[in-house]
């Protein structure tokens, strides 16, 4: 009984900081996504492929989130964009309070778009809002068709999914149709991309979605 | 305050009944593996094809860990070894606790060897012990070689790191020097094997070892 009273005052401030973000980032007109995988799903390198090819037309942040190292923020300051990284000491997951408090050290005020860089983990950063517009699921082929089946939760508060490591089909057994069905099963409404962030096949299609989202 | 204390008597509770396991174990002479990766590393497969190598002549049981689905169980039991399936609904890890339960269930009493298929996520996990002997990380190149450093907990408390799918080496980035020297830094106990579940290459030695493990 005490755990569920903690855990339930645990989510209600963090949804709480999460509608003020929410509110902040609509108030400056910043568009925010959440970016969440698995380690080594290839999020960080689907940036920077995306960073190339939208920072001298749009305005953009990022917050790196990692349970350890600032290896990610020091790729992304490569691009000289503002870059802030959440180091988790083991935590699983980024929270509100977390993206706030980096918030504060990161010069977004006049960003366009904002990424935020989860945990590397498919399981606990699905529970937690961060005031984002939408939440991104990154899956690699290598990583299997059941996915969405096994971890649900994610693909269901997802928004887009973006399968990646395409480049890698012809050396695997993945059905690319078998994983979209897995996927739409649990979420009908999500938007799906496939690319490789390696070759920078099909990145287009990504990249026109993004433009899209800022006004 | 009160977050702490609780999340104390949980690790003390889950801390307890692993040392009971162990006891249970060891009076049994049953060697237990507790095997972690991320999402899609080939875990399952990996089991498979060390079940097909062992099965005629180890006595084995399993026990899946996964928060949705019992696909993983299912192919299993396709060997026709006694299989039970932990479904957490939505937990982010197996405890101690969830093994007790699911070995209430599992015809495990003349077993030698245990495996334990913890929840595909590279970060919770590592910190609750299932009174396994020893626990086995499983790398798939395509993770990338920084996986160590961004994981650390999981490699410090690891025994043994599997680096799985070496078959996708040629079309891969990965330097495997730099993974083992990344994972070294985070713990110089650790014993390495390299091979690919999909084609079996280099399963010998891992065999070998595990054998080895059993009285």
């Amino acid at each position: 009984m005490p755990v569920i009273t903690v855990e339930r005052k645990v989510m209600e401030k963090n949804d709480e900081v999460a509608a003020e973000l929410r509110r902040h980032f609509e108030s400056r007109n910043i568009h925010v996504l959440n970016l969440l995988s698995s380690p080594g799903s290839g999020k960080t390198t689907l940036l920077e492929r995306t960073l190339e090819r939208i920072q001298n037309t749009v305005k953009v942040a990022v917050i790196e989130g990692d349970v350890q190292t600032d290896n990610d923020a020091q790729r992304i300051a490569e691009y000289s964009i503002p870059v802030v990284q959440i180091v988790t000491r083991g935590g699983c997951h980024l929270d509100a309070l977390l993206v706030r408090d980096a918030l504060s050290k990161l010069d977004h005020q006049k960003a366009q778009l904002l990424f935020i860089e989860n945990v590397g983990n498919l399981v606990c950063p699905a529970g937690y809002d961060l005031g984002e517009h939408q939440k991104v699921v990154i899956v690699s082929t290598t990583e299997g068709e059941d996915k969405p089946a096994k971890y649900p939760k994610m693909f269901h508060v997802a928004d887009v999914c973006i399968l990646n490591k395409i480049d890698l089909l012809p050396h695997l057994d993945f059905n690319v149709d078998r994983f979209y069905n897995n996927a739409k099963k649990v979420n009908p409404n999500l938007t799906f991309f496939e690319c490789s962030a390696k070759t920078g096949q099909g990145l287009d299609m990504w990249i026109e979605w993004l433009l899209a989202r800022i006004q």
